[in-house]
């Protein structure tokens, strides 16, 4: 007995040791959003990144990204006098914003681009995932996304906002839907293009014939300025004036767009959920699709008129709160609406979960 | 003789000082390329920049900005753990790119937008010009500023373009002429839109009838990679293939353009203007207006048909070499071609003088 178990313990303090000093695969290449000809950061097949800052002379540098609850990854001091660190274990799949502690100041790392997030361009890296291929530069005929500057009086300025047209948009007479699609908090309009990879999203699945082409827009959300953790005094108002009176008037009238509610959807990340939450709610002969991508849920009780709406959409990470998403779908369709769920798999509040939302949702719009 | 020499010496030596120690005006605001909500880099009216960089455990912080010669302006600890410190001199006029030196690392500012230039993107502050009406965000039509990506079967892959069309063009039927305006060395294609501001300086010009409205078209043009200093190394042929081969009979094909020589014109700053002169020698069919800024010079020998030439701009600012362009220019002239010289007052080999130089080139682009 006494042996048995010494010998169980000592096969599970084995497997438990081989669980936790996993071999880190010395498989590491640039991260595909490095700036032009920079080696670091590198990321390995497993989903380990690993990041070189030159600072000889700093005391300390650290990396906002690793695991959770440790403060991100420490760099240490390598002998030709540069900063080295890799994250403690392997990232989620797809895109991480971070930044750079370089002695108590907050950096970019100078080897990567520059994302939009948390209210300023942070660094970016592109952990690579196994379904990669739905978001990949291909050879394929490629959409063009237009910087429109559209007058705003409300707002007293241009305000911009990017245009997704489909490839041939330009030779044709067709006339096409609208996708009004909108970023998170601490985000802008250069966020579902850039980190999203809205349009070669859509490239790709217009090649493959699995949607009808539609037009994709993006405008900035935080028309008024929201703090964080300050989101419930969010007015809805500001916004939704330089939405549905000056943008959708702009783009139907300088785009070769179907102007009306049966070709229009929005949908919206996290704070852009809550924003296309109310506006869809506040205006439901504008829209007729929504889309909360882990952005809440809509109740039956929500909506008025159930006829006026063609599909309610749901979705977010796994690591998110799924059960929510789930249950308020199966509650939307009990009530008899067309409602869907789609959670994706080992992602949190993240780019990759919206970029798996936006190719799910992309093919369920504009059906009739 | 003794007294008076004493008072002379007296006065000189005060007018001396009163030059050097000229008053700082204290009327600092934000630069307006600042990140939103971000107070500092901060300018003068006189053309003072400011900095203040949060590192409060860091040795040393100096900016690449500042006078010539001394290595840009050092900042020093501030009582509340800040770095902060003043040009030690008025700038010139415009936008200048920066970076920051954190403890003997590159690194940017967290206060401003990036913009791509020396092969990185860098810092980038904006000193207010006595002349910037004509490159500011207006209440007038705006053109919209397209990404394009298009097939490059000679660099086997899909590269990206910028597409500047005029207010009114998705409305409208007119085809138009196409200006190719390529970057300098170590810019990229965003160059043009992000700096130069092209698209408002064509904004503002269309809107107060002063041109022809017009398409422009930037692109990457360092196909081959080419290291600093060996300039001399590079081949055009790589880039030439791209813009001449792939570049235009994709433009002409998804945009309504006057596609003939007639009204197509190239014009580059910098390394830009070295591949425009290669190029527009290289296919006298192809372009009939030719711009150099900042890029050199054509002499009369260099065109060997001077009937297919309807345009020959050369620029640069007063602080480059401004004899040799304006001398080229007459040289031109003499031998009977339609040479124009520009000379921007008071800039370097910087960024107001290719704003200023576009906004003299563009009314006399497309004549005939």
């Amino acid at each position: 007995m006494m042996k048995k178990s010494i010998l169980s313990t000592l096969i599970a303090s084995a497997i438990f040791i081989g669980l936790c000093q996993a071999q880190v695969a010395e498989d590491f290449k640039p991260s595909s959003l490095n700036q032009p000809g920079q080696e670091y950061p590198m990321v390995n097949s497993q989903g380990y990144a690993r990041f070189k800052i030159v600072a000889p002379a700093a005391d300390s540098v650290r990396v906002s990204l690793g695991l959770g609850g440790k403060g991100g990854t420490k760099l240490a001091k390598a002998e030709d006098g540069t900063w080295m660190g890799t994250t403690e274990g392997p990232m989620d799949e797809g895109f991480h914003y971070y930044n750079v502690k370089i002695d108590g100041g907050k950096f970019n790392d100078p080897g990567t681009l520059n994302f939009y997030g948390s209210v300023r361009w942070e660094s970016g890296i592109e952990i690579p995932a196994k379904d990669q291929d739905f978001y990949a530069l291909k050879n394929v005929p490629h959409g063009h996304v237009q910087q429109v500057l559209f007058p705003s009086p409300s707002t007293g300025t241009s305000r911009r906002a990017f245009v997704y047209t489909p490839a041939g948009y330009e030779k044709g007479k067709e006339k096409y839907p609208v996708l009004y699609l909108q970023h998170g908090w601490g985000e802008d309009e250069t966020a579902w293009m850039n980190q999203g990879r809205a349009n070669l999203i859509m490239d790709n699945l217009i090649a493959e014939g699995k949607i009808k082409p539609f037009i994709i827009v993006n405008t900035y959300g935080m028309t008024n300025e929201v703090k964080f953790g300050k989101i419930r005094e969010f007015k809805i108002e500001p916004f939704q004036t330089v939405l549905i009176n000056e943008l959708i008037p702009y783009i139907d009238a300088n785009f070769r767009t179907l102007a009306n509610k049966d070709n229009r959807a929005m949908a919206g990340l996290s704070m852009g959920g809550m924003e296309t939450k109310m506006i869809t709610l506040n205006n439901p002969d504008v829209f007729s699709y929504y889309g909360l991508l882990s952005g809440g849920v809509y109740t039956p009780a929500d909506i008025t008129d159930k006829s006026k709406v063609k599909l309610v959409f749901l979705s977010c990470g796994s690591k998110e709160r799924p059960d929510g998403v789930r249950k308020a779908a199966e509650e939307l369709k009990a009530a008899g609406f067309n409602a869907v769920s789609y959670v994706s798999e080992g992602t949190a509040h993240e780019f990759q979960t919206w970029r798996r939302s936006l190719y799910q949702l992309a093919p369920m719009l504009f059906k009739k």
